[in-house]
């Protein structure tokens, strides 16, 4: 999938929503447990309820793996039943040396087939780059998380007086083309969206930490926005578990039309 | 398992070795493709050859998911064939908000039962302590890793003039005791295990990168070990892949002994 191709799907749904499945089974309705693939079916009814609102989905690995096997069946079902035109992200955050990264790149690009995969940077380039090598994928690299923690390392200054995030934006701007790497900001750091724009101006952001976490959709908006838009922004347990009952469906499709709305109205 | 049933192996093995069970369906002998499992069935004789010689098992999970839910399996019936005398270590690299983060705690020290995990600590603290939640189960935090990457940003001077890989195990300290944290230094950095041992002298650190990347076993050993040995040194592919015929468990012991043997004239 190209920048062009995530762009044109946000003009014509006026969204940049990515709905995060992070689906744990002790928090879905609790009708849906006699099913054969709980999980999967939550997912599948989730997406029913909110795909022609959103134009991107983001599994969250840790709910799957947490389930063993079973959850590894259920993600493949799910990513399968996600229609082609959304642009599918493995939240797993990997990074290892060279030939391991090569090995969790054949995991979530070819054993399964998403779009792309988010990636660590602390190992450095040889751990990231043998993601870049899969034509038509890509990489989003941590940069600024949008959790307490985030302050801890990635704002750590640096002799040169700059922040580490920004040392890792600019080492891997060398690395991967706006066409195959995007990068992680959390919305809970809308002041800094100037300056990451300023950093990079072309490359699209995947912005967690709205809904649950507290981040101001509009205020990053203003700031974050390019010629393509250049925003994904996420919303997981704001969506997903806006109801616990029967009508869980409906309740998600109701949260997440809220905030189309929302990016609709910044879309102007 | 604490700091001294580990000692307490090492002394009674002469070794402190951990065997890296990066198993590759491309990799392994050919006779073992007809068997039901094939990578358990390596895995399974790579452990009868090589169990008293080691004190550590660490399957890579990247190997494991690139097969999808196959993996998986082939993971859980390994770990659950490795005796209860070794540490057995999650090679996972995980790390993500604290919500997540837990879920994966829960995947390895739950639904899977390893003794540790490996944990990158780019996030920072919130990502870091729900694996420290889990009582005897052990967080192994990247800190200065083996591969050529590892200059990029762990060796960033901050503005104090400390390395970055300084300030993430100074902070980690805060989080664990060394009762619950090593933290990975790679073999080769040998240079840098006297100064480790400085900021880190109670620790157990996972030393991986000798064999195939190189490091160097004495020189590391002199400055890295410490009152309980200290050290837990990693060899994957130098050991695993040291034959591909059938006789590959035999090999893989021959190399395993050959580590052994080193370890045993250090330790003295």
């Amino acid at each position: 999938m190209t920048r062009n191709d995530i762009f044109e799907q946000i003009q014509q749904k006026r969204s940049y929503l990515c709905v995060g499945l992070d689906t744990d089974i002790n928090r879905i309705p609790k009708h849906l447990l006699d099913r054969e693939d709980p999980v999967f079916e939550f997912n599948k009814q989730i997406i029913d309820a909110t795909k022609d609102l959103c134009v991107s989905y983001k599994p969250n690995l840790a709910f799957y793996e947490a389930m063993g096997p079973a959850g590894w069946e259920s993600l493949a079902k799910t990513l399968e039943y996600i229609p082609r035109e959304h642009f599918t992200i493995a939240d797993a955050k990997r990074g290892d040396i060279g030939n391991t990264s090569g090995l969790y790149a054949r995991a979530f690009f070819d054993t399964l087939d998403f779009d792309a995969v988010t990636v660590a940077p602390y190992m450095g380039e040889d751990s990231v780059k043998p993601f870049l090598e899969f034509p038509g994928k890509w990489v989003i690299l941590l940069a600024l998380t949008s959790n307490k923690g985030s302050g801890d390392f990635q704002l750590t200054i640096q002799e040169n007086g700059q922040p580490l995030y920004e040392k890792v934006m600019r080492r891997a701007m060398e690395w991967g083309s706006p066409e195959q790497l995007m990068f992680v900001v959390g919305a809970t750091h809308p002041q800094k969206f100037e300056e990451i724009r300023r950093i990079a101006p072309e490359h699209f952001l995947l912005v967690p930490g709205v809904g649950a976490q507290g981040g101001d959709l509009e205020g990053l908006s203003r700031y974050g926005k390019n010629d393509l838009v250049g925003l994904l922004v996420n919303s997981s347990r704001g969506i997903i578990y806006a109801g616990d009952g029967p009508d869980f469906a409906a309740q998600a499709r109701a949260a997440a039309e809220k905030v189309q709305q929302q990016m609709a109205a910044v879309l102007g």
